[in-house]
This record gives C-alpha cells, sequence and structure tokens, in this order.
C-alpha cells in the first residue's frame, strides 16, 4: 500500500423510482438550471419527461441543450457554455449516459472560467478552480463518470480526445435508476462492460506497489460479477435484477477505490482507445476491447511476475488461468470486437492510430508510449 | 439489488507521514478547536508532539480534552460539551482510535444542541440537525468510524450502550497513518480485526435480497484479508504493509459500501456485544468474538439456504467450507475470546446480558432479540 487520499463527496440515489426525485436533490441548490442532454432516447424511454416534471414541481427552472454525441465534441461544448452564460443558469442537469455527463462537467467548468475550456484538457497548465453544481441522471452505465471528477472530450480539428480529473467536477448528486437501462441497446450495454471492467484492469495491471490484496479483490469481485452478468443482461434486457447489479458495478468500477493505494498506475487501454474513437468515432468500450487483446498478450510477454498476475485475475475472475482467451472469449460473447479489422482498420490507419497515441501519450503521463512501440502492440490486435 | 442512497464525504489522507498534515487541513476551516483524545498513549507514541505541533504551525489553537476511554462514557462526553461551549471552539480534532473518535462525534453534536446529548443516542425522537466539524487522527484501527456517521456512547447509569448515525457525523477529513498502529498493544490489534470483519459479517448474513454479488465479493475480499494479515501483524508489530492494508480494510469494513443495496439487514453481533460491554467493560472486539461463535451456530441452524451462506463465506475466506469452525480456530489464533467464561460471565451474568439485550433490541431495529431468545443464542457460547 502506498499513500493516497481519497474524497468523493457525490451522493448516490439508487434504485427503482427514483429518477423523480431530480427536482427535490437539485431546488436547495439551484433556481434555475442548464439542462443537458443526448440525442432522443429519454424523449422516447419517458426519462425526459420524468425529470423535467419532476424539475417543473420542485419550481426548477430549465435551459435546455441538447445534441450531445457519443465521444462528445468540444465545438458542442463551447455552445453549451455560451448558452449556461447567456442564461445565468445556477447549475446543471445532466440527463443521459457518460458522454452526456462528460460534457455537462466540462460545461460546468467552462462557464466559470476564464479561459477557454480546451486549455483545462490540453495540459497548457490551466487547472479548473470552480464549476458550476452538477447534477446527474444517468440513462447508460459505463463510464462511472457519474461518482467521479473525471471527464473526456474529443477536439475535432486537432483530432485529440482528452481526459481530466477535477476535483471540482464530481457530481453533487447523481440518481441512478436500473430501469433507464432496459432501452439501452445490446452493443451498448456490451460496450458498457467493457468500458467497466477495463477501468478495474488498468490500476490492477498497471500498480506499481507489489501487495494490495485489499485492491486486489475488490476489482476480482466486480469484474466477476460484470463477466457473469453481462451475457444475461444481453439474453434478458428487461430483467432488472441484472440492470441494477450492473449499475452499481459500474459506478464502484471507477469511483477511485480501485487504485487507492496501489501507488502510480496508468491507463494504457484508454490511451489506445481513445486515439481509435477520435480517428474513427469508434464507440469506447468497442476500442477498449481492441487494446486489450493487443495489450494483456504484450503484458503476459514482459515478465514472469506479470504472467502470475494475470493468473491471479484469471484464477478469481473464471476459476481458470487461461485469463487472456477466458477474456477473448467473452468479449466473443458479448460481441465486442477484438480486431482493428473488426472497426475497419488497415494498416495505414494502425499507423495513423499509433501516431496519435504517440502525440498523446506524453500527456497521460505514460510518454513510452510513443508511435513505434504502439505500432508493435497494435499490431497484435491486428 | 434495492434502493439505497450511498453518501460519504469524509475526506481520507492517507499514509506514513500524513500526521503532520491535521494543521493545513483544518485551518480553513478553523482557527480554535477542542482537541480531543484519550489516555497517554498518543504522549508516549509521539502522536500528541506530531498533531499539536502541525495545528500550532497552522496557527490553529486548541483547548485540550483528554481522559476518553474505552467504551466512552456519557458524563466525560457532558463534560467535553460544556468545555467546547465555554471555550466557543468552531470544531472537534480528535487523536485517537474509535472511543475517542465516537465521544468527539457525541460532542460535535451535543455543542451546538438545544437538547441533552443522550437524547440523540436513546432515540426519545431528537434527530442531530448540526454539528461541529470534525477532524480526526486515527491511531486504532477497528471500528471504521472515521469514515462514517456512527457513534456509540455508553450511559453509565442506565447501564445502557447505543449507537447512533447521522450525516453531520462524517468527519470532514480523516488522516490515517499506519505508523501510528505499531504501538497498539497484541490485544488491542486483534480485537479491532475482530471488529471489522464483524461489521462486514453483519449485513452479509443478515440481508434481505437474494442477489448481491458485489456486496457478496465485497466483503468476501475484505474479510479475507483481514484473516491473513492479522496473525501477520501480531508477529511482527511493526511491520508496515501488514499495518497499512488493514488500516485501510477496516475502514472499508464499515464506510456504508457493504450494506449498500442488500436491503433490510440488522446488527444482531454487535446489540449482543453491546451489552457484554455495558455490563463488563468487555472490550469491543473481544465481545463481538464471543458474540459471533455463539450466534453463526444459531443462524446456521434456521435454514439450508443459511448454511450455503455460511459456506460461500468459507470457500471465499478459507477456501473450504467449515466456515465456523475456521472462525473460531482464527479467534483463537490471535487469542481472541470465543466463550463468556473467558470474560469471567457465569450463568447469572449470561441472564443479566440476556435482559439487557432485551432492553436494547427494540431501539435497534431487532426486538425479536428479547431476553429469552438471547439466553438461547448465548447459551451456545458458554
Amino acid at each position: 500500500m502506498q499513500n493516497f487520499i481519497y474524497h468523493n463527496p457525490t451522493k448516490i440515489v439508487f434504485g427503482e423510482g427514483t429518477i423523480e426525485k431530480i427536482g427535490e436533490e437539485t431546488a436547495p441548490f439551484a433556481k434555475k438550471v442548464l439542462y443537458v442532454y443526448g440525442k432522443n432516447s429519454i424523449k422516447t424511454n419517458g426519462v425526459y419527461d420524468q425529470t423535467t416534471a419532476s424539475l417543473e414541481n420542485a419550481g426548477v427552472k430549465r435551459v435546455e441543450f441538447g445534441g450531445v454525441c457519443a465521444n462528445p465534441l468540444l465545438s458542442h461544448t463551447r455552445k453549451g457554455i455560451e448558452l449556461a452564460r447567456q442564461e445565468k443558469v445556477e447549475a446543471i442537469v445532466a440527463v443521459g449516459g457518460g458522454s452526456v455527463i462528460d460534457e455537462a462537467k466540462a460545461i460546468a467548468a467552462g462557464t466559470v472560467a476564464k479561459n477557454d475550456v480546451w486549455e483545462f484538457y490540453n495540459r497548457s497548465g490551466t487547472a479548473i478552480t470552480a464549476a458550476l453544481p452538477l447534477f446527474t441522471v444517468l440513462t447508460m452505465s459505463a463510464t462511472g463518470t457519474e461518482m467521479n471528477g473525471g471527464t473526456v472530450i474529443t477536439n475535432e480539428e486537432t483530432k485529440q480526445k482528452l481526459g481530466i480529473g477535477s476535483p471540482f467536477l464530481y457530481p453533487k448528486i447523481s440518481i441512478l435508476d436500473p430501469k433507464t437501462l432496459v432501452s439501452v441497446p445490446k452493443n451498448q450495454t456490451a460496450y458498457g462492460a467493457v468500458d467497466a471492467i477495463t477501468h478495474l484492469l488498468e490500476s490492477y495491471f498497471t500498480r506499481n506497489d507489489p501487495f494490495t490484496p485489499i485492491q486486489d479483490h475488490y476489482v476480482e469481485g466486480i469484474v466477476r460479477t460484470i463477466i457473469e452478468i453481462t451475457p444475461k443482461m444481453l439474453e434478458k434486457p428487461d430483467d432488472l435484477t441484472t440492470r441494477a447489479t450492473f449499475m452499481w458495478a459500474a459506478t464502484l468500477a471507477w469511483n477511485g477505490l480501485a487504485p487507492a493505494g496501489v501507488g502510480a498506475w496508468s491507463t494504457p487501454n484508454h490511451l489506445i482507445g481513445h486515439s481509435m474513437s477520435a480517428l474513427y468515432n469508434t464507440p469506447h468500450g468497442a476500442s477498449l476491447s481492441i487494446a486489450l487483446s493487443g495489450w494483456l498478450p504484450w503484458y503476459e510477454e514482459q515478465s514472469q511476475e506479470n504472467r502470475k498476475r494475470l493468473d491471479l485475475l484469471g484464477l478469481a475472475v473464471f476459476e481458470q488461468s487461461r485469463t487472456i482467451d477466458c477474456l477473448r472469449e467473452w468479449f466473443h460473447q458479448i460481441k465486442s470486437p477484438t480486431k482493428l479489422g473488426d472497426i475497419g482498420v488497415d494498416d495505414n490507419g494502425l499507423t495513423k492510430i499509433a501516431q496519435n497515441i504517440g502525440e498523446n501519450a506524453a500527456l497521460w503521463g505514460i510518454p513510452e508510449y510513443n508511435a513505434d512501440f504502439c505500432i508493435s502492440i497494435l499490431k497484435r490486435c491486428q
């Protein structure tokens, strides 16, 4: 165990029927909010009606800002900031999945900042020192953003998908109603599961402390649960038992507990996946099952110690030590891609992705992931 | 999974060398604090000097209030409240183990209350609505109070040891330096470990939802870690690796995550143990290993489902299904008592304890633990 600070002030309101609480939870903090959402899904599944009625009943006025897309864009974020300033909103209410909440965080920080919001993301030295309070209603589980201070935005001009974290970006309150997951399409359900297990595996495999049984078991338990229930979610999309379990699992996967105390750690698979998404708009989870399929065999070859760690995970999760094979079989089972060819990337594309990774690697704190090195990783997932 | 609210705003500052941060962490919130501590241990292990120097360097004045004892007393709590009011302190700094922090929480709430503090504990209908901010430096791991809103106080007049929880009682910041554990005596180390695993097992065995794999694995992983490292802590008291692991394990054991989502649950072993402590001043952890040694066999006999659940825990923790035997062997190994006779309680004492439990059971939400029923449980640990 190594030194750490853990502080996660987000209040989670979990369970069926909790969406209608968004009004009463928001009202003590704001009378006028920017209501951020994506495309049409919340209008077809009833969540738009539920949340807007709840806000109205609680006397909270809203300024609507829809149209957030998957891999949310900087240009759209800037429009949200402009609107939030014009309308002098006091808080943000985000209704959607990880993309909506991530963009809402960027708007929350950007609205009260003097600088352009992208300066927070490109590490130009500008740190977030304040943000509007954020309230979320989660409608797709995957990224864990509902209970952390992270946000990822894609700058479509520079082709960079970059993430940051700040203590000012933890949602004040996040409402998690598993019923919202029932209408999530099968592929998005699968990608969400891949995202959540990748979050857990990043620190599990890159930790630099040799004795972390608390964190190890924490990761193993949640990964095992997700591995077991995802095929069931795909089979019976309206079973709230598995949906609820997954919803809480995905939140716990990226709320800071897994890496707390493991020392320095990094997110190489997210780095690799983000470049795929930035260049090919690959769904986040899909990019991660490809990244893991190449990165894990590389990791395995590095040392006997790494092989032992893979075995440890395999025994805890699959009750056998064919860890990489079992994971790949699981990706196939849930129909998440494992090869670059699955998303239409040829040799030329592979090189472009490797270059993009290399350009961002230093920002991610792992400069050794230069273009040449990344080509060797990516070739393993061709 | 069932509906729940999870909100744990305590900031944890963990690791070697963190004690000296108490001043800078407290200063933004208060210029004058009540400095609550126990007996002499913090003066002999250096923590008193470190914390007072840090507070002084940060310009935080302190009013000292020492003398908190194990199973902290209402009369002493009332004196602390009087002193805090007289001196108009703005916050409480608690330096010690669970008893010190629990009494500090009572003082924090009692100081700003119009009613007598015991009215919060005896469920006379008075709820906590405010408290002074609390900052803690933990010197003994066991109760988890450093990251929850719980507090337990013993009323020596009525012979009641009662606990309550309130969102206002979460410490703002808790500093956990595993070096402070090195000087904890062996028996207290063992009792702390028993306390922590009992916290985890209460919701594991009394949950009312049939499908809780996330919470199950969470509990199993932490229990397994504590079971494995406690004998090592006793063998090598100055090994910071095991001390740090235990310190974080004990905090995670009672920070609200284990029961979140398992539905209604109860704490029968704590109820039973508290009565032993109230009547015989039994160390808290010692009372729990006795309680578990009687309660688990009773639990096992109730249903096939309960037997399966015991097996599940045993396989995850001990890799065998002799769960109760393995636990008893572990209690013996770490020298925590398993029989009432070990703490000098005879037949007459057993009856008194059962009566005391019966008197408090309704307050704990498990009125079926009346005196007659408790005699049948306690006879199993004679």
